[in-house]
C-alpha cells in the first residue's frame, strides 16, 4: 500500500515545474524565484510553495531557487534519477504513436518492448524497438525487468492483458485503453481514457456561461 | 468564467459512470443499483450517490436507478446530448492515432478537420477527412464551426496554433503538447501530456513500499 499522502495535482505540478527548470537551466538560468516558476507554467506562486514544501524547504528568503538544486530535487522526489523500462502492449496507431514519442526516452523511460497479437505487426521496428508477438509477453517483461506496462490493447483486451503483466512482475500500469482495469492494491495503476478527456471538456463546454 | 463548482474528478467519474451504464444498456439490463455502478467502476457506493447528488434525484430507495433514465440524466450533464466539432492540429503519428480513435465518434465527438503544415500530409485521408494545409486553419475553424481544438503539434508550435484556434472561435482546447498554453479566462483547457503520466507513475512508484 501507499505511504505517502502527496495529492495527485500535486504530483502532476512538481512533474511541469521539473520541466520549466530544465527549460530554464537549458537557457542558462542560474537562480529563479517562485513567483517566476508560477508565471511559467500558469499557476499562483503560493502554488508552488504549498507544493515543494511538501518535501523540505529547497529556496533562499530574498534570493530564491538555485535552478540546478531544485531541478535535481524534483528529479529525486519524482523518482526520474533512474531509468524505468516500459513495454507497449498494443501496436496499433496509438501504441506506435506512444512508440515514437521522443518525451518518454529523454525523461528516462525506455520502451524495451512492444507487443502485439497482430502477426502482420510482429518483427516490425518502431523506433529501435522490434515488435514481438504476445505470446512472448511474459518473457519479454523478465528479460528486460519491465516495470510500467502501458495498455494500447482494444478494450476487451485489456483486462487479460493487465493481469498478465502483473503475474509477469510489472509495477505499474498506464491504461489508454477505455477499459476500467482492476489491479491488486500494491500495482499502481493511471488511466488515460482519450474520450474522458473530451467529456470532461464537454461539461465543461456545456456549463462554461 | 465558470459558474459550475463540480470537481474535475467527479466529471470524470461521471463520464465512466456513462460509458458503464451504456455497456448495461447494450446488455438488456433495466435497473441498477449504486453498488453495481460503483462495483463496476471501481469506486465505493457512497462515492457514486455523492457524484449523482450533485445533479440531483435520480434513483428510487430500495429499487435503484432505471439504466435508461439515469444514463439520458448523464449524457445530458455532460454535454453529450449534442455534437462537439472537433479539429485536429497536427497530424503526425499521434494526430493520426487520434483521427483514427473510434472512442470520439461513438460519443458525438466529431472530426471535422485535420491540420498540418508538412506538405506531404496534406491531402491524405485519414479516416473520412483529408489532410489540410495550416494556412487555411482559420476558414476551416469557421466553415465547420469547431468546438474543440485538438493539438498535436510540436511543443514549439503549440502556443501559436492554439492563439490561432481562439482568435478563430475555438471555445475548447485539448492539449496533446508538453507545452504549458496560455488561453483566455473564457476558454476551457485540458492538458494531456503523456509523459507527466509517467512521472506520475514513477513518483508513485518511488514512493509504493
Amino acid at each position: 500500500m501507499k505511504a505517502y499522502k502527496i495529492p495527485e495535482a500535486t504530483v502532476v505540478r512538481l512533474s511541469i515545474y521539473s520541466r520549466q527548470l530544465s527549460n530554464m537551466r537549458k537557457a542558462g538560468v542560474e537562480t529563479v524565484s517562485s513567483e517566476e516558476i508560477a508565471n511559467s507554467v500558469g499557476v499562483s506562486s503560493a502554488q508552488v510553495r504549498k507544493d515543494l514544501a511538501y518535501f523540505g524547504e529547497f529556496g533562499t528568503r530574498g534570493v530564491g531557487y538555485r535552478v540546478d538544486d531544485l531541478l535535481g530535487n524534483l528529479t529525486k522526489i519524482l523518482g526520474l534519477n533512474r531509468e524505468w523500462n516500459l513495454a507497449i502492449i498494443g501496436a496499433g496507431k496509438l501504441g506506435s504513436a506512444l512508440a515514437l514519442y521522443e518525451g518518454f526516452r529523454q525523461r528516462g523511460f525506455s520502451i524495451k518492448a512492444i507487443i502485439d497479437v497482430d502477426e502482420k505487426m510482429v518483427g516490425q521496428d518502431l523506433a529501435g524497438v522490434v515488435v514481438d508477438s504476445l505470446d512472448k509477453l511474459e518473457n519479454l517483461i523478465k528479460e528486460h525487468d519491465i516495470n510500467i506496462g502501458i495498455i494500447t490493447v482494444p478494450a476487451m483486451e485489456a483486462q487479460r492483458v493487465t493481469d498478465r503483466l502483473v503475474e509477469a512482475g510489472v509495477a505499474a500500469i498506464l491504461n489508454f485503453s477505455p477499459q476500467v482495469l482492476r489491479v491488486p492494491p500494491d500495482i499502481v495503476m493511471r488511466n488515460v481514457d482519450l474520450a474522458v478527456n473530451l467529456k470532461v471538456l464537454s461539461f465543461n463546454l456545456s456549463h462554461n456561461s
